[in-house]
């Protein structure tokens, strides 16, 4: 039976560091850490702000497409990682998108696989419609 | 070791089962319904399209004060299931947005938990900025 203990501190501590590097990749635009970052395969999903990338090669491309800088985040608002067990993670992330009054949020599902290791699967950023908690 | 089986086919025919289940409830704002399918915790987290909803009790009250009628979903553009293993699954929907010349994504990460079956641990609703694809 697959164990779901939720946030073993060691398991979540590992998610919070893997979820730490790829806002900073975003931020310097390193695609191979970006690429790591992502199952490389076909059913790996991300809905970006203006696209929706089916499939790791998709991906990758939006990747590779956007400008350097330093990103659509201004400030955190809340950020929560849940890990269930050992191999199943989400982390949600709620953002000032910059320089715009308006909320984004960044969603993430992460798997650990035995051979590679953590993967997000499928991943969504969007802004929020609509009211502004501040 | 954790079985992660990509789509098995009578994995990804109990989640479609679910999934639209839930669509149908969300037409028909049957409460009771779509409470079952997300998990009840307070780690549960649903970003919806106007608000965002952390733990199953904020969840359950959106649910609650949302108007009843057939919702914002006009037209499905695209419906991607995936499941890992036996306990594990995402589905991605994107659809045309009701009335509006814009893209909706939903995202649902789906777990099964021993005690209480499939639930949602995390979901995510919104409109793609930008470009449209027709």
């Amino acid at each position: 039976m697959t164990d779901l203990t939720p946030n073993l501190p060691e398991v979540v501590a590992e998610i919070r560091s893997l979820f730490e590097r790829y806002e900073q990749a975003l931020i310097d635009k390193d695609v191979e850490v970006l690429d790591a970052t992502f199952w490389n395969s076909p059913h790996t999903i991300r809905y970006a702000l203006h696209e929706n990338g089916y499939g790791f090669d998709a991906i990758h491309a939006h990747r590779v497409a956007r400008p350097p800088g330093p990103g659509i985040k201004e400030k955190r608002l809340r950020l929560e990682i849940l890990t269930l067990g050992r191999d199943f993670a989400t982390v949600n992330l709620e953002f000032k998108m910059r320089g715009r009054d308006v909320v984004g949020r960044q969603s993430q599902t992460f798997v650990r696989f035995p051979d590679l290791g953590w993967k997000v699967v499928s991943a969504h950023v969007s802004t929020m419609e609509g009211e502004k908690p501040w």
